[in-house]
């Protein structure tokens, strides 16, 4: 994933131009570092974590300077946060800019709509909802950003996304690629279409609507003022500390949620409802954390 | 593999001084383009395919400038050939400059002493003589390479390699990594200890003499004048096209040898001896070649 969004931010940002790139949390920091690494001139958007960038926000900031691309993350994973894509999405395509979506935890788990919505760069990654092991990164890319990407001379060489369009063009991959992950990944993607995509987006939409339920129904709180659908982050009640309440639900249920990042570590527990996690995982781990 | 080189490449070369990169096959074509991509000041040595870099020549090359790396391929696998590494290495080590080795398919089939060498960085791959399928490449870094690395600002994110050497102190990775192929390494090398790397390089050398001998007996040439043990290049007889010969290899005695590439395409066949290929293999292949 983190490979796959750097190609897009090392191929398709045009050098002469400034770029956006929102930070609200572990994920949107670290594509601030990566486009510093290549050199662009960064406008970062600082966002209070549980917050996200607005279409509003963005409609402003390009229209005060010459924008070449906004980088966003649509699941914020760090704080369980989702952006309005869609909105950012149709903002950005009145003017010449493109839009760099990290979509590591949204694809296949939010709604996504890319040629509708006109995000021009979606990345995303095996690991997530696809449900495979890690080790893919998936790119979709729109003429408008391969119109930059031919005009720039990519800066590195396994990350030079024109190689791949050739290669892919004969249902190839230019350099050796991790064949077993691509297989499993026919597997997963034959799952996903039995079941509709439509389908999964709505059941995670259920399951994360029904875990923040039934974390305020606990007495506990939601820490994202815009939830993402795909994982819940909720506040450790008081006097509880990461240990003991992560290893108790471990050991004693069985169930793994994640810890908290950065500036959240010790203060959150989070919940996915991605992938092949179902009702009875969620009402499970519901009854688990009410011990 | 290729990633790999490319973050030894882009993250240890000198920017100040020049960069010898021998080419005398496909992967080494592909060293200088890397080289390049990162705007580095190339000495390309162009070598006649099937003939192999020597260390009289670098230390010639070495002695008229300023030179900050050499890069090398040991095994170039396009052509079947190997170089004297350890030759090259005393040479380098004399000089402020580094080698980097692309290993990927000499790791684990030919004497490799990366120590007593002084090979400052060696590349290797998952998917060639570790018998894994690809996705995972590995480094080995020497003081000396990490001093360079610690001087240059990294113009790349995910294959920065200060990141890895940090994580890897805490036994961990920097970004996702494809665990599925790590849980396989621990379980190749384990294969690899009880076998002794000793006896591997032994039984490569002597299944890559075995068919040298068998492709001359049968009338035919091997193609490259320097052989690497690891895979094995014999140009195709008179009026056998690769077609018909590959072909019947494969439907008619289930055995799987290679095409040559780029400019050997149509012009030899390739026989591995890396990994899991065992005698009765190699001997089964020269009775079906003699069909």
């Amino acid at each position: 994933g983190t490979a796959g969004m750097e190609a897009g931010i090392a191929c398709a940002v045009p050098r002469d131009k400034k770029v956006l790139v929102s930070n609200g949390g572990k994920f949107g920091e670290r594509w601030v570092k990566v486009a510093k690494a290549y050199g662009l001139d960064v406008d970062e958007v600082k966002l209070e974590w549980g917050t996200a960038l607005e279409p509003e926000l963005v409609a402003e900031k390009l229209a005060t300077g010459r924008y070449g691309a906004v980088i966003t993350v649509y699941s914020e994973t760090s704080t369980g946060t989702a952006c309005d894509l869609e909105g950012i999405g149709k903002v950005v395509a009145e003017t010449d800019a493109i839009v760099i979506a990290d979509c590591i935890t949204a694809a296949g788990a939010l709604p996504l709509r890319t040629g509708q919505w006109q995000i021009d760069i979606v990345g995303a990654g095996s690991q997530k909802a696809f449900m495979l092991p890690p080790g893919l990164a998936f790119l979709a890319v729109s003429d408008k950003a391969w119109a930059n990407i031919e005009k720039i001379d990519a800066p590195a060489f396994y990350l030079d996304l024109k190689a791949y369009r050739k290669s892919v063009a004969d249902n190839d991959t230019p350099y050796t690629a991790p064949v077993s992950l691509i297989r499993g990944l026919e597997v997963a993607l034959d799952m996903i279409h039995e079941i509709g995509i439509e389908t999964i987006w709505a059941r995670t939409a259920m399951l994360a609507g029904a875990m923040r339920a039934a974390a305020e129904a606990l007495g506990m709180k939601v820490f994202s003022r815009r939830p993402s659908d795909s994982v819940t982050g909720i506040l450790l009640p008081e006097g509880v500390t990461d240990k003991q309440f992560r290893g108790t639900l471990r050991d004693k249920y069985g169930c793994w949620v994640a810890g908290g990042q950065n500036e959240l570590k010790g203060k959150v527990f989070r919940v996915s409802h991605m992938g092949y996690v179902d009702p009875v995982d969620t009402i499970g781990l519901v009854a688990a954390v009410e011990y």
